[in-house]
């Protein structure tokens, strides 16, 4: 028996998915910047995923850049925002428990001038808004925020957060890191006043290597990637034809139906609190539920290193993540888990389990079957 | 029947790609970063590869960073290099008829404080290289300069380029945009001097949205994407697995028997060459034969304009490229027609055929025949 539950840090491709790419590689492998037959033929490919993807955002396509992963999609935002708007000022702000593509990029930032500001969460893993708020001021050209976080599976109130900056000062762009979100929640940006959105391919379902960044109309934006003029100048580079199909069809296929998937995650993310959460010296990191993603499970386990459990789980055939150590030096910067006051003695004893539709109760009941034995072994061991 | 002449744009993929790609999207699909079974798996594929494309070059696979294309290659290495030896100076130099992924490139850093200089070719498209040398100075810190151009493939003689410039400044470091030659030519960057070496995955029947920037031992480079510090910090993001092995696959694929496949794709030229340059009112630009790439050939069609010429010929399902205009607004950077010296009459009567390893003689004899018949009517069409 396998159970896969590291879906936050890659997923298994839909099976339409893999049939675009391979027909976008060997039938319709154009470029669409080729003008005759072949290269309209794969625009068109281009065109219909932007469809697709604007679609789920109710977001016209031409808000659209493609990019080759959730990673360039935050570089892009955050320093093509920076540079584009510099004139009206040099201050952006991010959370402490942001992914390292936000913060290494603010660490970068700081280093050409840019003054960066932390702000801290509270132990549910919500930014403080008081604090924010209070750090918005009229030299702040950007606010960057995940929408779910990678860790923890917190979700911050975008909605809230967006008209907030708004309010204090309308110039400032929100840019929110969407990666952990997009495909597990209906994202709006024109309602939650999000002026910069990223998305990434491969947590749901779609190729690797591709990823997009919403970007309101209207917003002032610098290239970070120059040749060709593709995607109106704002990213060259010959179209990832296969890698924009696909993640086309995995935006589509995984908004179709979408609220009973989120149940049925949700469900078995309850299945799964409820069973773990009941074993002796576990604890859940976060809030558990709807106030909470859908497929983010945070477990600390007393007595236990996380990668001798992550390694003993894996002879098991269950495959799961360790809580990712913070990889920047800089102060204001302490990771997730310490960032939600989770105790000094549980930091490297926390594990990620993280679900997907593809997920099933029986890899669930399973896992917490595993983990109900080996636990009081580990400890044994750990004890000699 | 079709004759698909626009492989220089982009290709269709190996048999053998396809099938690594799909099977690294359904069934071996883990994160590299992970620490469990599936992550150590799709490690693997990652390393295959790159020792795969390292051996191509005779190179480390330390040496190879695995980018989203060439044109991310190219910001790479020109931006990284500049930033990285600004000690040095900031002296960077290139030729008048770069792909605009390189010339682009030099245009942004212009308004970041570089000196850019724009070396001029001769008629057969190589590099001025006395001109070059009397360039480079003590603070010279980049020479880019493309092995194989994109719109006529005349190839420059980059190894005596590479001593050349070693001679004059040993620190100044040489880049090549070889994503024209990658597949074409035996490249050896140690024994060509040279330090940075830009490839894409497209152009040689691999997958779109990959390529690689090899890079040699102890040369500084800043990295130009920030995030979870994949490949050693170099280039941040998910590893594009499906790509990575795709683009390793297609390198192993296209070096196998390539004496073969270079002789095959001259043959199939020189037959090209020959059957449309007997016609009248055609003219081959740049060198021919073994003085030029095996697979792109320029021919300026006098009194036709080439998209009318294009659009004729894909109604035939003969699909080739117009020669490209220059994006560029800067007054050094003319377009490589211009810059060969090819007469004002023809900038717009000319187009690229260019050939791949899947280009067979009858592709070669249908789309001369069906030249012989639409010139004269164009002609005819052109003059009423």
């Amino acid at each position: 028996m396998e159970a896969y539950l590291d879906n936050s840090a890659t997923t298994r491709v839909f099976e339409s998915v893999k049939d675009i790419v391979v027909k976008t590689m060997t039938e319709d492998f154009g470029n669409p910047s080729s003008l005759h037959k072949k290269g309209v033929e794969a625009e068109h490919y281009v065109k219909e995923a932007a469809a697709l993807v604007a679609g789920t955002l109710k977001a016209d396509p031409s808000e659209i850049i493609f990019t080759s992963g959730g990673t360039e999609s935050n570089n892009m935002a955050i320093i093509g925002a920076f540079r584009a708007n510099s004139r009206l000022g040099n201050h952006i702000i991010t959370s402490t428990i942001e992914h390292p593509s936000v913060y290494n990029v603010f660490d970068y930032l700081e280093k050409e001038g840019a003054q960066a500001e932390y702000i801290p969460v509270d132990k549910n893993g919500h930014i403080d808004q008081d604090a924010l708020l209070a750090a918005v001021n009229e030299k702040t050209v950007l606010v960057s925020v995940m929408y779910v976080n990678n860790e923890i599976g917190s979700v911050n109130p975008i909605g809230e957060i967006g008209a907030a900056i708004k309010k204090k000062n309308l110039g400032t762009l929100f840019h929110v890191d969407a990666i952990q979100a997009y495909g597990k929640y209906r994202i709006n940006p024109k309602r939650e006043q999000i002026d910069l959105l990223s998305v990434s391919g491969h947590k749901i379902h779609g190729p690797k290597g591709i990823g997009f960044l919403y970007v309101k109309k209207g917003t002032k934006l610098s290239p970070v990637m120059f040749g060709g003029g593709q995607q109106k100048g704002m990213r060259s580079g010959t179209h990832n034809v296969p890698g924009i199909a696909g993640m086309g069809e995995a935006a589509r296929e995984i908004y179709a139906g979408h609220e009973e998937k989120r149940k049925a995650m949700y469900r078995l993310k309850g299945l799964f609190v409820e069973l773990v959460g009941k074993l002796p010296g576990t604890k859940i990191n976060g809030l558990t539920g709807e106030d909470s993603a859908p497929h983010v499970i945070s477990v600390s386990f007393e007595g236990i290193r996380s990668e001798v459990l992550l390694h003993a789980l894996e002879e098991k055939g269950i495959y799961v993540s360790s809580g990712s150590a913070c990889s920047s030096n800089h102060p204001a910067l302490i990771g997730t888990l310490k960032g939600i006051g989770v105790k000094r003695e549980l930091l490297d004893s926390t594990l990620r389990f993280s679900l997907s539709i593809f997920t099933t109760e029986e890899e669930i009941r399973y896992s917490a079957e595993v983990l109900g034995e080996l636990l009081p072994a580990l400890r044994r061991y750990t004890r000699k």
